[in-house]
């Protein structure tokens, strides 16, 4: 039952044995134990995310489901009901956001560049000194469906500069794009558990101004995705409201601390990077072409042109890999036929190699001519 | 890191090994092996539901979360909004339920019954005949509040002549207690991972009428517990609209296959009836009360009066059953102090043996008479 596949996904994704050992035991999800893990889990989170314990500033609320589940809760639980918001779009990620919005019926402006191209801090100040009326800005951080890193520090300026409240997605960059609420002012940085912090997928968290979460106790429209009720009763008892995926906490927990022994954000960071430079590198030299400009590539996911050459076929590609025991990724792009390698995740510069070593493999026995 | 523990609680419970080490592996949830244990679970699901794959009548869609989480997208997306809704209440889950309702704005009125005491099939009929505005009832199988089993075949009787949907909360009944659709009518019935399937917690389900999920595009005011939209995915694509917990989904795959070799429903309820019966048996013979009569004892757990003498403290008793690798669970009645031992999850009666055995020793340390 064990690994025979390595995944090269923007999540789920690889992870450590020691992560999966973590959950070889059933914990009860009252018990002080328990308490004790969630706690420890929401501490190193918001040490992760710059929070100085002694000066708290903001605060981790965890909540059971995917990215898009804590993603709405923060949504509907930040944004009072009339506060018209501008979402930043150059991706799927970006156009979720929009479309919680909508369901939510929140009033709301997007401000939607190519999916090769970020947003600028003019552009924003420009929309928000027109539009008086917007108070949020909500922005991916690292937009997966490219794999294009957004500049977030000139995007919350331009928030920042304009009195608004910024929330950040930051779903696939936490943990190993550094990100931190001391040097980007920001209402919310939202991710999940198994993106860069190499967890299994179940819970997601939200780091949240607490003076904007004090005054958020009637926005939300939901039971289980009202995150003022979640932080409440963390602060009161410690327990989760309802049932919460022990397991996947106890595989977080130790995933945090390795983590902390890699050396943080920045361990992480130079490793994914390693990866990416060494992916990159060696697919330009079997013929594929990224998509990005490499000054906005994040070390996250890396999307390559689909060859326009006979005899590529994607599926087949990508089967002829999965059945050596490599998981690639398909295409997200709207425009571009295109296909994703994932950099992060329990892997070294080495599985890099060697994926790309069977994909110049399979480019031979499929007669494909690249260059 | 294993189990020191045994668990004595209504879920999350102990699970088996081979659950647990099902969650040893990492998958794509876009691959195709994952969609095939996606679709290998709904079915499974369903067949314990009573659902004949041949004239499928109703669709098991899961979700991401708890059993909260489930319970609300249900509802959501269900009940049209002007809908009129009574909600049985006799403990916290029913109360739980009409909170939903009043979140969502959703018109309803309560049947609340005491504690101990099941509605009557002639109590929902009076109140259906009387409002005849009330399209939808919500019910509780099986209340953990105090494990009180509620006669959901009256209760679906009454819902079926008043033209009524009945929506079936059977979380901790589901997999134990016999509750097919081809003797209840039902609209959905609503359970999670964590409970009698002895799978982990992070994932539930809906198994819902196929001709009012239908007509139930345009209910849900969300996005992530969007239970048409879900269904359409998984139907379309065979995929999850969002990321879902691959480990935990791996760990139900195989708490499926042991549900099965244990003989289904039957054989799963054989073996909790007989830990109820050992557990009540032994501790009435220490002097122990039970809360209910036993007629509608269920066997999933069981409420015991806090004994009223002096050197008996809930507290105490608790953290030396715990250091000595019990793990029992808290009261949570309104009225009563009590506490519950659960009878469920990879449990036999001498696991209930040991556990009264314990409970004596304690006992006599504690110096308590209770005779």
């Amino acid at each position: 039952m064990t690994n025979k596949t390595i995944l090269f996904t923007p999540g789920p994704l690889s992870t450590s044995r020691a992560t999966k050992n973590a959950m070889l035991r059933d914990w009860g999800s009252r018990d002080a134990e328990f308490i004790a893990l969630t706690q420890d889990i929401s501490l190193k989170l918001e040490k992760i995310a710059g929070v100085d314990q002694k000066h708290r500033t903001h605060n981790c609320v965890l909540i059971q489901g995917s990215g898009t589940f804590v993603i709405e809760a923060t949504i509907d639980t930040l944004v009072p009901r009339g506060a018209k918001i501008l979402v930043l779009v150059n991706g799927a990620y970006g156009k979720r956001m929009a479309k919680i919005c909508k369901i939510y019926g929140r009033p709301f402006v997007t401000l939607e560049t190519d999916e090769d191209t970020p947003p600028t801090e003019n552009q924003i100040t420009e929309i928000l000194e027109k539009d008086r009326a917007i108070k949020y800005v909500l922005a991916v951080h690292c937009e997966t469906t490219s794999g294009i890193l957004n500049p977030i520090q000139e995007i919350s300026n331009a928030a920042s500069k304009a009195g608004c409240y910024l929330i950040i997605d930051a779903m696939s960059s936490f943990g190993a794009i550094p990100l931190s609420i001391k040097q980007i002012k920001c209402a919310a940085i939202v991710a999940s558990s198994n993106k860069c912090l190499e967890g299994v997928p179940g819970v997601g968290f939200a780091i949240i101004d607490e003076a904007i979460l004090v005054n958020a106790a009637k926005n939300s429209s939901s039971l289980s995705l009202n995150l003022f009720d979640q932080w409440q009763n963390f602060k009161n008892t410690g327990q989760w409201r309802f049932t919460p995926p022990t397991h996947v906490l106890a595989a977080l927990g130790q995933a945090l601390i390795e983590h902390e022994a890699e050396g943080g954000v920045e361990g992480r960071g130079k490793r994914y990077k390693k990866n990416r430079d060494t992916l990159i590198k060696d697919m330009q030299l079997l013929g594929f072409k990224t998509y990005l400009d490499s000054k906005i590539q994040s070390p996250i996911i890396v999307t390559f042109h689909l060859p326009n050459v006979k005899g590529f076929d994607f599926n087949e590609f990508y089967e002829r890999l999965h059945k050596r025991g490599f998981m690639i990724y398909p295409g997200k792009l709207t425009k571009v036929d295109s296909f994703r390698i994932g950099c992060i995740g329990h892997i070294t510069h080495f599985d890099l190699k060697n994926l790309t070593e069977v994909i110049c493999d399979i480019i031979k026995e499929l007669g494909v001519e690249l260059k």
